[in-house]
């Protein structure tokens, strides 16, 4: 009973508006501790964003205990997504930055900017909507790798003596076609080889056609399409059934009602 | 009454189509003379432009005075936001252009060229449309700019000793990685930190891949979604409700009406 | 009387399909001559492609000549903006192409390729939809420009004295712009100035979101938007009215149908 | 009866969910084969690499012998596209891996990573639908040849002088001007030409509005408009008619129902 009380306050605390704000601005006074260890500080200031680091680490703990025990228990807790996410980042962030291992846990602590995402409802639509493209996108992907693959091979079969540094290997030609799929310095690398193989401009042309302007395009269709389907599940969702446009089922319906009407006449006049 | 007949003569004048591009005409004069002073002149030529320059500012002044007596009051001229604009802008090129200050009443002056936009409707309603698109696009804004603070603190801890002009810190940092998003010379920055740090591709193909192609996308499929909403918007007022599509809601109602026809056929039969 | 047979043969030949396929193949082989001519060639060759070029000149002036006498008069000729465009080209390349004038007789021979675009319908297609987007598009380019201007203007203004070479007028200052907005080589540009200025960045960044994000998305969205409209016209027009979306006003009128039927029944009753 | 007996057993085989998998690894294995040979190994391991080419070639055989039994005739088996497809790339791995011509062997052994497209029915999908756009493209791919011809004609008749590595013919120039196309360093190419030709500019805007912009946009519209047709039809077959929008021809037929209605009752009238 007193722990139920006790889940009914730590609940009010989770849902108020306040509170959410002063996460939210603990996570944007976290980040800005974390870009400012970047720049040259006088070692007192140094010291105090330490102190500050500290208290932000165990803030971040209380919340989470918090946020738990307004939960309805363990499995309810993790059965979302974005709560694993918050634990992993503020466990993560428990390592100590002290010693030797400072860098890794300042790198670990960089992501607590990323909890803005778990904690503001626009950015985790934003972000659940980019997740939702991954699947069919990863055949897209898959495409792509194979037609980078067997260029890369091509590649350093055939300008490896040429160029080692661009073409030694076919991961270190991945790297150079990924670059001549941002159009950066591309043709120098193709002159290069163009010294050499007279006609080797139709590698990187075909390679560029295939990638940069097919292979592109079908992403950003993919993600429209995505995007245009959900709009619209939103949109039919808010309109409720009666707003959609009328279906040919249903019109084929009133048909047989009138039919059957016409009938019910015919009948009579008999 | 002798106002009223003052205030409509004034709305006769600004409705004019003759005055409205006499406005449009000074406006673009006006350009020209900004445009000019940056060419080297004839001392004679840069007096005309003084003088020409004294003239445009009394005309806008004069342009306001008048739009705002033919105006219903001064609340009715301030609540739309374009006669702010105005205001602002011929207010702001009231600034003495002589002497030290010459530079700030210059650039001052050369934002008279926006007026263009709010003289011309359909500019306007271009402007507006983009305006739409702003709170939608903040959400993405900011998750993108998440993105960059975090790799910017990551790269500015990793690569800050390997190269200060582009790593130093945070703020410098993101400059670096805003280059690197538009594909600017990225491979030259990425061969110096490789150089250092063998597998720091990742932290540059992950990038990439994170910001130029999947955000961007998204950013291209907000804006498509707003204008095909607001096309679709401004094709279904002119049309009218009886141009859309028949809805179920109304194929619902028919049914009914017919299901009653038939209950009325039933009784008379008994 | 035997005019209009004359004619009637006219329009049989310009109408049949080998006499277009001919025409497409001169026309081709006029491109051929072109680019033939920008080769160092054997004297000999060069007068052959000279031949065959007198050849091609009279070629297209018998082929108008007949195209001429097939229409229907003058003014009807004229009405088809195709056919004033050939004309112009025809009568273009007769200019002599000898002596001092050889450099501008062949240029105006160049042009003769852009008649493969008046002879296949499907390319006269993609072209005449281009030319549809030219209106609309028109205000997004007003809009461009005056963005142009007013960093142009700025750019100048504070610029100048680092770099004449890229910021010394308002028109210099908009090539360097466009070049900025292609992003090549834009960073170069701008720690240039960042050199002077330390905060010039605000210039550079702002002036690539407006322009290369905002703006470019904007002709996408016009392009697409007039793209779908003409394909679904064309849908429309193929499938005649019975295959489109019922209409809200359509089901009323049903209603009503359906409420006179009601009333019928009503009045029998009594 | 026993070929029949044969026959079934090999399409049991060939459809089984394990033999495709295992398909599917040995393509992979083949891929990194090839992959590995690019890098300097171990004769030791060479040799292996060569046995474990052997081997997969002659793997390959087997798998298209087994697929060709199981399918019902020659005929049958060659109707389908991606057949032929993996036919021409078997038969061209079998080219002897050996002496003089071990390069051309390992170019035609790449090929078989394309397998994994034929194998996997998502990736044959979205080739599928690559290929579809293919005749649309087409005519859009032939209008820009027309203007870069047309441009590289110019190009060469009037810089080739300033720069005979960029300009010198007909060929090089179009190459050039695929460069500028892709932004790269296109301005040195321009302020090469602008320190003979001052109003040379013009050219490489206009190209560069031409082709990046419109046309560039063209094609990112008619792949848009082909997927949205796909996934619609794709809709609508699933959908079944019934779930189509109503139809102003069904409307007019329950109107003329309805009206044969109603003239049923007026005659019952009289």
């Amino acid at each position: 009973m007193m722990l139920s009380q006790l889940q009914k306050r730590f609940q009010r605390i989770d849902q108020s508006k306040f509170f959410q704000s002063f996460v939210i601005a603990v996570i944007i006074i976290s980040a800005l501790t974390v870009g400012a260890h970047t720049y040259a500080l006088h070692p007192s200031v140094e010291l105090a964003l330490d102190w500050m680091d500290s208290f932000i680490t165990l803030f971040f703990l209380v919340e989470l205990i918090i946020r738990y025990f307004a939960s309805k228990g363990i499995k309810h807790f993790f059965s979302k997504g974005w709560n694993i996410f918050d634990t992993i980042i503020v466990l993560g962030s428990l390592y100590p930055a002290a010693g030797s291992t400072m860098l890794i846990a300042r790198l670990l602590r960089i992501f607590r900017v990323l909890r803005l995402v778990s904690m503001i409802p626009e950015l985790r639509l934003l972000v659940n909507s980019l997740l939702k493209a991954i699947p069919q996108m990863g055949y897209i992907a898959l495409l792509m790798f194979v037609i980078f693959y067997i260029y890369a091979a091509i590649g350093s079969m055939l300008f490896a003596h040429i160029n080692p540094v661009l073409w030694d290997d076919v991961s270190i030609s991945m790297l150079t076609l990924f670059r001549i799929a941002t159009f950066e310095d591309w043709t120098d690398i193709m002159y290069e080889t163009m010294a050499v193989y007279k006609t080797s401009w139709i590698y990187y042309i075909t390679f560029i056609f295939l990638t940069a302007f097919v292979f592109l395009n079908m992403m950003v269709g993919t993600i429209l399409e995505i995007m245009t389907q959900e709009h619209q599940s939103a949109r039919e969702k808010e309109a409720g059934n009666d707003a959609l446009p009328a279906t040919q089922g249903q019109v084929k319906a009133l048909e047989k009602q009138i039919a059957a009407l016409s009938q019910l006449l015919d009948q009579k006049d008999k």
